[in-house]
């Protein structure tokens, strides 16, 4: 749980590439003393991204060369096929040969996860890897997986879903039974699919704390520690909820600006909803962890500023210090037991 | 489009019954003059109500027996068995004999879609009924469908209910090409489960306004009218929703209740705050249709207030008035024409 640790990041990727990435690397060493960071990507370019801030290389903030950029919309198969020296592929190559203990990209989450699968390879007991992220609740947050890798799951998926969410909770929270929900449509055991039904009857059988299925409401209640359900729904869930906040933004801008009254209502009110829309910033919930493979692998939000990513830079540090992948790996091996014991 | 409109309700369904059903009645008499409603439940129960209120039944506002209850967590199969005579069950009977051109109740979900199907039966061309709502967005409101009725669906009920959400849109929206757009997990046409992308290649040969595939978010945008996407999808994208506004207004509150300033903001603020919650007030909203049915059927919220259930109402009334099972009905036909001549 101590020591260094070190932190392999796309510098290329996203939206806005080093632009965004080296500011944020710079805040995050500021923050935690106990990161090394490793930028991947174009040399030259990374060199003068940091002497235009008056930084240069050092110990702790290195700069591994990649020739190759993977575009934002570049099929995962054509990525995987051509781009074997892009800073995403280079910096999960870092990841595999133990030079840096998790990595970080915004790239494309395609290429990413189709990348990382194959270079990393998924934990044994794990079919597919998962995209999982913290949502922030009315009381603390809850981690929800998967959040887009898979559209087609299985009652055996969702299992191995719910088995890796317990434990990146319970690394992550400091809880030692999170409590996992199945996300359904209705709380009784008639409605839903074949397959969430199925999963629940594995669960059930589990020595996880499942509580039962919960409904989209209950992922913002805090009242579940891990929801599970599969990568279609999940993603619908998680830009439906994008879509309200930013609908919400828009009606409150829109009425405080309704007139000189709203307005100066406004200027007092300013304070407050400054706080009211920080507990809401999604900046400070970026960075969604690929779940399921022998390494750590956090992907950024794509549009994400330095702010962001660096949030996304701390959750690959917790993990990286909580070994989670390696948590995963021993829980799945004691399950594993357990069955052929039984 | 001129006329009388016969409204049955459910007097007994919902979590309050005949308390809310009542006063939501008299108020929708109040509002539109070329309505008559019937209130079908127990006629003692229901006669008190009125005179609790300081009215009496009229030739606007019948009353129509119904002996039984319809619980709000009966299974659908024992309320069809063994309650023929629920209040359910007799407005829906209402409609199907045409003594009424609309029904409205808040009772199960469930129990109602499966009594809608076995009384009033489905349109010729359409295998299963879908729940569609209005959603506000930040232009107008966008029609989602399906919310819940089928966990499963295949393209050709994706396609259905795409023909369906289009026909109710255009007809209560005024609009004469609603924009049709598909639920998916992303923009491009790699993504998707097999359902969704066969769904797509229909609706691309149709003559639908389709305009692709949308994400989560779109649904709050405005700039697609008709949202197309399996029960589950559509129910969990719905609940979701509901918790993310709940949990800004929880923030909300909480922020604005914190020490003394905050509360003289809250105070300046209040009127805006009052206007802004209008504008997401999920009672301007209550009321989805069971469509694909030889008849209006209506299902307000369980929970809903007087001024919800006069809402779904509301609905029930611009739906009878613009028949829209009779428009859906036309548009089938001329498409199984079309394809039986190609």
């Amino acid at each position: 749980m101590s020591g260094l640790f070190t932190i392999a990041l796309d510098a290329m990727g996203g939206d806005h590439g080093p632009h965004v990435v080296v500011p944020a690397a710079l805040k995050a060493l500021a923050e935690f003393s106990d990161i090394h960071l490793i930028l991947v990507g174009d040399k030259a370019r990374l060199e003068k991204e940091l002497a235009a801030l008056g930084k240069a290389p050092s110990d702790r903030l290195r700069i591994h060369h990649a020739a190759q950029v993977v575009g934002m919309d570049e099929p995962p198969t054509q990525a995987l096929r051509n781009k074997k020296d892009s800073s995403m592929r280079v910096a999960i190559n870092l990841v595999k040969h133990q030079q840096a203990d998790a990595c970080v990209s915004a790239g494309n989450t395609g290429a990413l996860m189709a990348t990382a699968r194959y270079v990393l390879k998924t934990l044994p007991g794990i079919d597919r890897p998962a995209i999982i992220t913290a949502i922030p609740a009315i009381k603390g947050h809850t981690h929800m997986l998967d959040l887009g890798a898979n559209v087609d799951c299985s009652a055996s998926h969702l299992y191995q879903f719910a088995v890796m969410g317990s434990e990146l909770a319970s690394a992550v929270d400091n809880v030692s039974n999170p409590r996992v929900g199945l996300l359904n449509i209705g709380e009784e055991d008639i409605k839903g699919n074949d397959q969430v039904k199925e999963a629940a009857h594995m669960l059930e059988q589990s020595h996880l704390n499942y509580i039962g299925f919960v409904e989209g409401n209950d992922i913002y209640c805090g009242d579940v520690d891990v929801v599970v359900c599969d990568g279609f729904v999940g993603n619908v869930a998680l830009k439906t909820s994008e879509g309200v906040a930013r609908m919400v933004s828009h009606y409150m801008r829109a009425e405080f600006k309704r007139g000189l009254l709203s307005r100066l209502a406004a200027l007092v009110a300013m304070p407050v909803l400054r706080k009211f829309r920080g507990r809401i910033d999604p900046r400070a919930y970026n960075g969604a962890s690929l779940l399921g493979l022998q390494g750590v692998v956090i992907k950024s939000h794509g549009g994400a500023d330095a702010v962001a990513f660096e949030n996304a830079i701390r959750i690959a540090r917790i993990e990286a210090r909580k070994r989670v992948p390696q948590r995963i790996d021993k829980r799945l091996g004691e399950l594993l037991n357990e069955e052929s014991a039984s």
